[in-house]
């Protein structure tokens, strides 16, 4: 197996209690993740100090909160939690995949 | 306009000449941006010491390089290139667009 390239497909995964997180790849600097909701899933408003983060929805649609903005955030947009920002899933509309990157 | 949430679709360009790249969020410590390649376009084998990066192939096929591995990148794969390790697209295959995440 390829350390260097994986399908995002093998690592999605869906849990009736709790979205869930899979990582695919993490260095000394960078992380990269998927998270998985089921429709009506959250992840609660928090922010990471010194960390800059962005989620790319790849499947679905959610309602995203990044500091004072709220948007349905449909497969194709990316989302922008700068460091200290805080950010979170309100509520997924419909079940999601997004991609998540993140500074170490 | 927001500053928080992005369509990829807005960036997405393609040109003759040479692959584009455009840029979607960046702050002190990660980039995200798009490159968007004409099947037969590449972009040099090349390193960022420091830096680690990922590139997510959002659509069309590539054949990318990562150190001593060669592999054709379909939608929904995750390419990760380390820090210091060697990494670049041989050739587009398909007209494709790929998301980039880097750390800073």
């Amino acid at each position: 197996m390829s350390s260097y390239f994986t399908r995002g497909s093998d690592h999605t995964a869906f849990a009736g209690a709790k979205f869930t997180k899979a990582d695919l790849a993490q260095g000394a600097h960078l992380f990269a993740g998927l998270n998985c909701f089921e429709p009506g899933q959250s992840q609660a408003v928090h922010a990471h100090e010194g960390v800059d983060k962005f989620y790319l929805v790849l499947e679905g649609k959610a309602r995203m909160r990044v500091g004072a903005e709220e948007m349905d955030a449909e497969a194709g947009t990316l989302v922008w939690a700068p460091a200290g920002v805080p950010h979170g899933v309100v509520e997924a509309l419909e079940r999601s995949v997004m991609l998540v990157g993140m500074s170490r």
